[in-house]
């Protein structure tokens, strides 16, 4: 039976990359997005032409219980999850106080900070139980400093770092790896970015960064990071680590 | 008339000492705390008997539009609001992530994070029109680091701390000073810490750490500091700063 | 006999307001700079104007032994330094690497670091041995980002600002008050500013930002916060702080 | 010709089995260490057995141009240098200030941060030129937090993070990674750990956390990730990472 990686959030960016690499690797991947069942079909089906295993499910994260009964439908039927890579965002563009509704700043929890908290809570008894699992978070800059316009965001990628390091003070030495991962740039995904600048912003973008000259992230390459976390031996595990563009600034310097 | 200074979450401990220390400078404090109106009118007269002036409300800031509302009334009934201090605290102990509730976990975001943002969107359009206004919200060391069973609480704080960056960026430059204030120690006050421990391990607490060494923070000298941060003037405001007693160790060192 | 507030690095900025500020309070000022004996002595005289107490004193902090020399001095022919301000900077503005010379990468250590230790070395003891002491210490962004160019001076700063965390660390439960003061923006400072930007640049500077509309830090308000860290009380004292004008952003946000 | 990986400091631990991990992967180590002559020529012949290839120089880092010596003549003489690995320590134990001397403090800086400035002096023009390089730095949880008695190692590895900001604020986009690795725990290393424990103290810490439990650090599984960091995308770097054994502690949780 196949290891199994669990990845909420899998869009045409990083989350279908990771699950892709892990598919390629040998793992069966289990892909799970809100919408677009014609896009996750045809993931699948690209992981399959390659010889991988893979399954897709809508899943709206938000919903009570929708990650719960996920979880457990794919340890009872499917196999034990080895690996969840929680990758749902939560950036909605830059938006004044006066302009950040409170439905805004709580679907920012929800997705951003919540989620992640009923995630660990699904996966990590059976985790516990094998004394092995690995949890990788997708974080953003938000998690570390608070930019203009990103209330909802910010608090809600705050929350979310502070929550993986009390997962990990938890569960580290009972055999669960959680990584933070603070992508700290534009990444090269047309389900996400591509959606927030609508289709000429996002190919102008990619032409005088992407294409050519590296300076998006490209999710294949983050895939490749995330693989190799989930490979590191035990005895010298990273928790957080960020990633950005060679030729884009960390986010302390500008 | 009297500036206003708004103390949300006035128990016997910080937010009361707060409140009457701004109260012996000149400013109206109005105290508003969930419950023990008993100790609510105690606190008020205290503040009178020094020939200070204040009010006290009860408000249960998770209820909608409650915070929303006093801040109204406060603003049409009595005067401007000056200084705002969110003392509200989500402290609930450490537990594992098996004992903590989605419950747990979402009472800590209303308290530790989403009330804050409430607060904020109610006291900042009046602020930003007048040009000046002070927002100075107590914080916890689950801010800057998430221990072991503090799902919640980290999580709440981590989004606390970075919504109040979000808020200095949109509003630092319109005159409302917003501080963080790293509370990173035992308080000696009766209605958290008081409560948390029971009244006798308090009581041991206080004479091993606190009555004659001064090892626990006294929440009238924490007053000191945020009456000092109100008052430093707008070349030179301080955005973020960490208390604790002398004999303790910052949260880095252990 | 008063209590002696020493400052290393008492020029027309941060250092000389803050020995004015402590000297208004009943210190006595000692007062330290490299060069310009009649600068100095015109800080002493304008002290002494307010019926303030100030003695002035040439050192060149990078020779052996002369901060040395000088704490031992005023300890026997003064009286007990009951403040250090250090208040040395070591910024000589943005260069390459292959533009920073050995010779200034140590002497940003020199004055950045190492004086420091030597400033705590020679003051450390006789602190212990009362029981009490102050030691507050100017420093820069550059002590939590090291920006394009500031190879030396983000080298000395980072290291200085670890160096306080271990001070803090032996010495806090000792009585002795250490103090990490993030100045994170431009101020108005002749001395060290004004020398960097040349009078042209740094008269425009002022003119643009600082004179009418607060947009330099005011040393004399500096001087304020200095002089109110070096009176809180033991029971609630604060290690890290930082400061920059309203109309300024924090590091975080640029 | 083979790409060539310059390790200073390549004793047992993390040093020698970084240079063996890249002399696996088809690089030319080039192991520098400051003594123990046999011990170097067994490393390297062990690269050698394996079908690695691999030169040892005995260096001095204090010493005036040895750095800048040995590059040069590496260049010159061997080819260019793709991967640089700085890995020398300045951990001396905890000492109380009094115990630690102006010369221990000064040598902390000379290995810990200087050493690393004339490193990237002496490889930056030639990885320039080129347009690619890679910079690896070991660090220290002393980078991020001063404890009790790391007076001059806390200083020492402040200012090397900083450095290597710096560094990287002015290379990456000249396609220089720079990577600051925070070793957060204790190393199986006998040249290091070992020698400050002493033997037996040494041994009985491997039985009771090591050997069997995976709980220190073992070199070789931070060698696999030091190789996979010179191994990302230039479209995905990582410029900062922690890594400590699943059963340790974070430096925040402790």
């Amino acid at each position: 039976m196949k290891p199994i990686c669990l990845v909420i959030g899998a869009g045409a960016g990083i989350g279908g990359n990771v699950a892709r690499r892990f598919a390629q690797e040998g793992y069966h991947a289990c892909l799970c997005r809100r919408s677009d069942e014609a896009g996750l079909t045809s993931m699948v089906e690209a992981i399959e032409k390659e010889n991988g295993s893979a399954s897709g499910f809508l899943l709206n994260a938000v919903e009570d219980g929708s990650i719960e009964e996920r979880v457990a439908a794919i340890e009872a039927d499917i196999g034990p999850i080895e690996v969840v890579v929680y990758n749902l965002g939560a950036q909605i563009g830059d938006r004044a106080l006066a302009d950040t509704s409170y439905k805004a700043f709580e679907m920012g929890w929800r997705l951003g900070t919540f989620g992640l908290f009923r995630t660990a809570s699904a996966v990590c008894p059976a985790m516990e139980a094998r004394g092995k699992g690995t949890i990788l978070v997708t974080s953003a800059t938000a998690a570390v400093r608070g930019n203009g316009g990103q209330h909802s965001h910010a608090a809600a990628m705050g929350g979310r770092r502070m929550l993986c390091q009390t997962l990990n003070a938890e569960f580290s030495s009972k055999g669960i790896h959680v990584a933070h991962i603070i992508i700290d740039g534009a990444v090269d995904a047309p389900d996400t970015l591509g959606k927030m600048l609508g289709p000429e912003r996002f190919q102008q973008l990619r032409e005088t960064r992407g294409l050519e000259h590296d300076g998006l992230l490209l999710p294949t390459e983050i895939a490749e990071t995330y693989f190799y976390l989930a490979q590191q031996h035990r005895s010298a595990w990273t928790f957080e680590m960020d990633m950005r563009a060679f030729s884009d600034k960390p986010w302390w310097n500008h």
